[in-house]
């Protein structure tokens, strides 16, 4: 923008610095999570994927949002089934599917750490006029897209 | 608040979702950048703390700030230093003081992408006014503040 650039700058770097705070806590926060259910990031990424999801994923689908090969994906099944927090179950209609089905009881631990990091985040926001979160959902949405694009694809060296 | 609950729940909801998206996104931009420089998530993160430090760190500054014991911090620097993201240099004044400097050289490719990334992340908060920066400022403090406090500690199981 012209004019005021430099007065601006002074909160845009502000952003910038909270911005990379935030991404070291949300780092921090899934690596702790991840070491407290005994699992690899690359595991608990699967989990939570998997948690996220509204109905049993086939192991093709959580291949497909992890990014991981079918093989990846085999072994990381292995482990949580091994760990308790995934069960193979193989679909009624279609003997070939097999979904990965969440045992709710082990995943209660995860599930009452991140409700409450939502309660507590829905505190802040009500906070903020309708307007207010208006704008910051929009940002946040932008800043997302921004990191996105900014991802690098680790096979291209 | 009273009143008007239900309405603000939808966009407290949607800023919820978004968080969520930045978090995943956030986790795989490092994850991939790890990759990329062919360091584990560890060894990244302990590089990122040393790239923000203002001035060289001494391998127990390293092990405070990251939380890693001395030890795991000693296989960090040499892993580190092997392949070619950082060099010991022993205190002149101090000889039992070492610290890690980082070759500039080897850390262009982390800092082109991070730089772009600040660059695209500047653009889109020069859109907002100076006052709905501050509230976007303000609200991601709070919650960078609620993730720390709700990051559970891996040891207490």
């Amino acid at each position: 923008m012209a004019g005021g650039k430099k007065a601006d700058d002074g909160d845009v770097d502000a952003i910038a610095r909270v911005g990379r705070e935030l991404g070291q806590a949300t780092v921090l926060f899934h690596t702790r999570l991840a070491e407290r259910l005994g699992l690899s990031a690359t595991d608990h990424k699967c989990l939570d994927l998997a948690m996220q999801a509204d109905k049993p994923l086939t192991a093709g689908a959580l291949a497909e949002l992890s990014g991981l090969t079918t093989g990846a994906v085999t072994a990381v099944i292995d482990r949580l089934e091994r760990a308790g927090y995934a069960r193979r179950v193989r679909s009624e209609t279609d003997r070939r599917k097999v979904y990965i089905e969440l045992p709710e009881d082990r995943l209660e631990e995860v599930n009452a750490i991140t409700r409450s990091l939502g309660e507590s985040a829905g505190k802040v926001l009500r906070k903020y006029s309708p307007e207010d979160r208006k704008k910051i959902l929009e940002c946040l949405r932008e800043l997302t897209e921004v990191l996105r694009s900014h991802t690098v694809d680790s096979d291209e060296r």
